[in-house]
């Protein structure tokens, strides 16, 4: 990988490019759309593998591809933006003007240098659909879904020609995921809302990708700057960072100033579905006191954020008033950002949530944009005594009920969820999800099974999310090693995206998605043939695998070694079975039937009538193997 | 904390000692044994807080206490060997001299220091009870189950009598987990099989512990040398840094030169117990060639560990002939060191196994010195392909055959597990175990839910661990970054022992244990209150806490700052709850009635209803709460 450096009069940003080791950068056409290039990851294995190379889902943009040319001066090319105007129903028009609130009204060395290129907003016309959901409802394939079905296949149409999709045996729980994707499943789910294409009409830069039940579960970074830390820079290549290992979207939780700025740097250089809280910028705007904020300044975030790209909008209308003290016997009360926010000034002026009582007109807006609701949890509980509890699932039905009239009004939909939840009142979670908000796809934090890790919180939330994921959650917010203690650095980031990526991994393992055990199974091949440097390759970090390899036996003759350094080259367990292996394999050649019964009863009789056999042949012991596994 | 430096003639050995940060060493001494001290970790908070210390469960010996000397030649105190005299049927004996074929017969600069000091081994005389399965089976409560039944409870006598056992809630999949610990029940769950105290006789330096279903979820950490690196005092280091951050057992897994010369240091100076695998022994004295393996080579390196004070032995001879080719079509064959080792001598010999054919004296000499069985898993899956397949439950059957041949016997039994498993599947493992095993303890390494993360398979292992933890498995085998990949360095085993000490705590509190939630809920307090050192010195690592949040905000001020550096100083959610709750806190001194319908049905007309209650408040809006988590 290299750091790119780019200097101009505008900007000088660094940003990773290259292919991750041991990969490249492969496109995969739809046959009904063969315009369409749906970006994977291959990964070749050695020759001597005699194996084909493995298809990987492939988040990262072009930053891993040899053959763009990067500029982030420029952003990425705004391909979908034909798609958009081939299928009408938008207009091009004189977008809101930058104010300078937007930025916290920054000045002079302090303000961030802005994006170089502006670009003219599109927004619906009309009731003509503009969303995905409408034009799902409308039995419109669009692009997009298209590109989707081919994307979660990951390449896989050959292999379905084949045996190799027959591996699947997980436990999903009442979803409905199917051995292969087509366009018009896509469809089918969009419009009954059971998944979600966040793709904001101004975000044409988008690779697009769906959150669904019935997908790939999908796991989502957080970045963004405070009024204490961070840059812009800092922030383009933590999102190009992020997609790199695995992240599906990419939340712009920036609080500080040059907001507008950031994002809008983030969102042009973004192939990913780029979410916001557009709360606390409302919040900047209005000098930080909840109180001030109103529907005004807050419908006037929404347009500017419409405008730029956005393609989620967390919004926790489901923070009502009557809600707000239930919570304060919690050990932990409201730790949610945006939920304290609407508490607090629900509190102060005795209103009812301007969330709540605007939601109508946030669907219509949100609506001409084709931004997706994130609807949020800004009730979950912030530890384990708070789980569950009657704030949390007061606030769900909430969202229930707004997640109907946003879909009445054409809007997309996915519901937040927590938080901190000890593992045996996870699978509730779920179920109480499916049942209240119409299978609207879940988006959960964690959740974190214990409070008592600190610097560890991937891990106790990567164990949540794991068992989430597999009961149904779509996607999975991360959480970094820095939660509670301060804001994520790059390795932070990296650190929280792998842990989530091995628990959206599991949970595809566990539901029983058709591809996913197969880069496991190719992983496991590579390991016991002592193919290191696939081993490495095939991993969701091959510099890490590389790295931790070679700290003990560093010589490049080891990546061939038919030993590692656990056990040393006399004493190999793996060599040991490929022993095995061969002399079964002999066996197998003679043609001798395979004994059915392994169950021990006696275990002296049993050695009788195996002494029987082995006189039969000549000495030779074992009979032939069959892989009963799969019946 | 310190590193200690003590050289002499003998040896110098560096072992990290002194308190955890924020902790200090207590002692509980039982009601019914005053002269037993038992040793706790005791948290101080903040004079502010207004709490009182949190206790925990402490596993580091004497190394963190700061009114011990510690002397590495001389080992630790060998308290318990009044216990073991005292109740008689032991005698003192000449014990097998050593050989020096014990450590690799290495010569010269290669030979490591021998420990200074000999100590004459006991063994059991007659059929006098020795183990404690016979101590209680004959209805007497050893010293040992006094002690680990105080131990269990975390000094939590007093809380008892107030209302703190009332909090959990857990699910338990029929354990029977008692709200308080008595040695009673401790020796009747030791008695029934489903608890082991591993005590070696020969290892009065123990401090005791108990492993079973019933209990506080325990964690092992492997350490041992290899043919390829690491030295003595290397590993002493490991053993006790390992128990520093919080494993229950130790495994010295060594292979290479030196081995008994490094189990001696290393069990001479272990509070906790340790294991091994003898067969890693007896490979070596054969010059590493599993052919030349013989019953009296392993049976010779049994006397040679039972005289030394091994705790536990792997004894992988659930590994029949006839289940070897089982093993062949797997993606992974056979993963167990030792599994692979006997594969290869039955195959070899076209016999059946002789730990198999020996197993009865096996148990003769184990009982002797009340060495546990760890009855080994040598069949285990090495991927998720093989996971649950015919060779792992064959192998699981004949453990369910050998346990109850033990138990006759008199020997304690704990059962390995595996391995890799996908989610949907561990389930099955502990239902399975439990069933063939009469409820002997399970003792699983992770299982790792993912083959794609070779670099972090502690974490795909924690999410494995956790849950099979929480379904009922007593111990968990730590996984290290390096698995798969080489040999743990001191940085990942902690990594390792705090990942699988968060397992062991989220099983626990999924469980139900009386007293886990107790450490979450006063961190999550801390938290709440921005106590932001009570914060990290509750957590599992206090000084990760604390760097992480320096890295961020590393003024001093900064740690009683109301505001941390996810959102800082002017828009904390933390803040704005804390207003939440003195206004409900008013509402309540004013005495108004909660209301109970938090549904919405209609939100117009709750909040008519509402703003009813409002008026007669003479406009103060909120009814207080209560907390109804726990009815």
């Amino acid at each position: 990988m290299n750091k790119l450096t780019r200097t101009s009069e505008l900007a000088t940003v660094q940003v990773t490019t290259g292919p991750i080791a041991g990969s490249s950068k492969v496109h995969s056409a739809p046959q009904i759309a063969p315009d369409i290039r749906v970006p994977l990851r291959e990964i070749a294995l050695s020759p001597e593998s005699g194996e084909t190379p493995v298809r990987v889902y492939d988040s990262s943009g072009p930053y891993t591809d040899l053959s763009e040319a990067i500029d982030i001066n420029r952003g990425l090319s705004r391909k979908r933006s034909a798609w958009i105007i081939e299928r009408g129903g938008v207009e091009s028009y004189e977008g809101r003007r930058i104010k300078p609130e937007d930025n916290g009204s920054v000045t002079g060395s302090h303000a961030a240098q802005p994006f170089p290129i502006e670009n003219r907003p599109f927004r619906g016309v009309d009731d003509k659909p503009v969303t995905q959901l409408e034009f799902a409802r409308a039995g419109i394939i669009t692009k997009e879904m298209i590109y989707v079905a081919e994307r979660e296949n990951l390449g896989r149409q050959a292999a379905l020609n084949g045996a190799d999709d027959t591996i699947a045996d997980g436990d999903s729980f009442g979803a409905s995921i199917p051995s292969f994707v087509t366009p018009e499943f896509v469809r089918d789910e969009i419009a009954r809302g059971r998944a979600i294409i966040p793709a904001n009409i101004n975000h044409p830069e988008l690779e697009p990708m769906i959150i669904g039940r019935n997908f790939l579960v999908k796991v989502n970074a957080n970045i963004g700057n405070s009024a204490v830390t961070s840059s812009v820079p800092e922030e383009v290549e933590k999102m190009v960072w992020a997609i790199r290992w695995g992240a599906d979207t990419v939340m712009d939780l920036s609080t500080g100033r040059n907001i507008h700025t950031t994002r809008e740097w983030i969102i042009r250089n973004a192939p990913v579905p780029i979410g916001t809280v557009p709360i606390y910028q409302a919040l900047e705007k209005v000098g930080g006191d909840p109180v001030k904020l109103s529907w005004e300044v807050y419908r006037d975030t929404l347009v500017e954020q419409c405008e730029q790209g956005v393609d989620y909008f967390t919004i926790h209308a489901g923070v009502r008033l009557r809600y707000v003290p239930l919570t304060a016997s919690r050990v932990t009360g409201i730790v949610s950002r945006g939920g304290s926010i609407m508490a607090k000034w629900c509190l102060a002026h005795h209103k009812e949530s301007f969330l709540y009582e605007h939601f109508d007109e946030i669907c219509d807006l949100m609506r001409r944009y084709d931004v997706s609701f994130s609807l949020g949890d800004g009730l979950r509980p912030g530890s384990i005594a708070d789980a569950n509890d009657r704030a949390q699932f007061a606030e769900l039905e909430t969202l229930g009920e707004l997640t109907q009239i946003a879909w009445r009004k054409g809007c997309q939909v996915m519901i937040e969820g927590p938080g901190h939840v000890p593992m045996h009142k996870i699978k509730v979670n779920m179920e109480k999800q499916l049942a209240t908000c119409g299978e609207a796809p879940f988006y959960t934090l964690g959740p974190l099974t214990t409070d008592i890790a600190p610097g560890y919180d991937h891990i106790t939330s990567g164990i949540g999310a794991a068992m989430i994921g597999w009961f149904g959650t779509a996607m999975l917010c991360y959480v970094t090693p820095k939660e509670h203690l301060g804001l994520p650095n790059r390795d932070d980031v990296k650190t929280g995206v792998i842990t989530y990526k091995i628990a959206a991994h599991a949970a595809d393992l566990a539901k029983g998605h058709p591809a996913a055990q197969l880069r496991d199974d190719a992983l496991s091949r590579a390991r016991f043939d002592f193919r290191w440097q696939d081993q490495f390759n095939l991993s969701l970090d091959p510099d890490t695998a590389q790295n931790f390899h070679d700290e003990t036996l560093p010589k490049e003759a080891h990546k061939v070694a038919h030993f590692c350094s656990m056990c040393g080259p006399k004493f190999c367990s793996m060599e040991i079975t490929k022993q095995v292996r061969d002399y079964a394999a002999k066996l197998n050649e003679a043609g001798v039937e395979i004994a059915e019964e392994t169950t021990v009863v006696d275990p002296e009789s049993g050695m009788a009538e195996m002494s029987e056999k082995f006189k039969a042949l000549g000495g030779e012991l074992y009979p032939p193997v069959r892989d009963t596994r799969k019946s």
